[in-house]
């Protein structure tokens, strides 16, 4: 007997490895009450990044807004970058700086306007305006719900203030959107 | 001099009382980032709610989403209502009950579903779903941040939970939005 038991134990692992990774993407069978502290973190590859989908699009369904729980660590920082998402910050932690440029109209954003952004303090990014967030703090955590519309996002990303807008990279799935995206069926006609 | 001291005080005061009521409704001159602790927080006629906008539509011109910060003391509650907004909640301290009759296609909610929500969790109510919140805790504030679509929301309000979705009332605009809410101009043509 004894001899079957750790096959069928590994047998069963792999089973529900299976079965883990297939449901990890399905919409089905979440709970519509949901623990956000035992929902899936990670970094997605952005150092000093904790991001939470806490109600998405690709993962929940939702089709007109989506929320998230982000944590940056000291020093880290979004990238530069742009949407056509309206985009809504309530900051839970820290202290830290919006970068800010208002200059959709000209060919790349230009020098940033700079806001300090703290614990209990909202703001909301106009439509297309290229930004950033940095913690600027050196000692403490920026912790912040952000809240787009038009999920999933499609954001325009530049390497420094000066890039001109058409030259703005899309990165589209965005970062925690990738592994569960599924682009539309084209229909065959 | 003393003689026209009080006066000028007065004068002021008037103005200033004048500028604010004025400005109340206006989105120039906000601040983009907002301190949420010194925003106008009311309970717009409703026992055991406070309600902070904390980025809206009428107020600051969000146009896709709107977040609010609210409160209910122990016992309190939102009306049966529905909505074809997306709404998305997190709930920031304390426990309450959702009440939820995904119904529409029948004649009227019915008996809803009950979910228990408690302080971070997030939960959304599927679009023109009746719902309910309750705290239902005798000692503890319920605050829950709320995430709408479609700014400024549309309510329909039921008396109870078996009155039919035609009968439903609408109540727009809502509470907190009746102060500033103008009815888009008409073109004359």
């Amino acid at each position: 007997m004894a001899g079957f038991q750790l096959p069928l134990f590994i047998v069963g692992f792999i089973l529900f490895s299976a079965i883990s990774e297939a449901s990890k993407c399905s919409i089905n069978g979440i709970p519509l009450v949901r623990n956000i502290s035992e929902l899936h973190q990670d970094n997605y590859g952005r150092g000093g990044l904790s991001h939470i989908t806490v109600a998405g699009s690709v993962l929940h369904g939702m089709k007109e807004v989506e929320v998230w729980l982000q944590t940056f660590s000291p020093g880290s920082y979004t990238p530069i970058h742009r949407h056509s998402s309206e985009e809504v910050f309530v900051v839970l932690k820290g202290t830290g700086t919006l970068y800010l440029a208002s200059s959709s109209h000209q060919k790349y954003p230009g020098n940033p306007q700079q806001f300090s952004i703290f614990s209990n303090s909202t703001f909301h990014v106009p439509v297309n305006d290229a930004h950033q967030v940095w913690n600027t703090n050196e000692h403490e955590d920026l912790q912040m719900l952000v809240i787009i519309s038009r999920p999933p996002v499609k954001v325009f990303v530049y390497d420094d203030w000066f890039v001109p807008h058409t030259a703005a990279k899309l990165k589209f799935p965005y970062f925690w959107d990738e592994e569960c995206f599924q682009a539309p069926q084209k229909d065959e006609l």
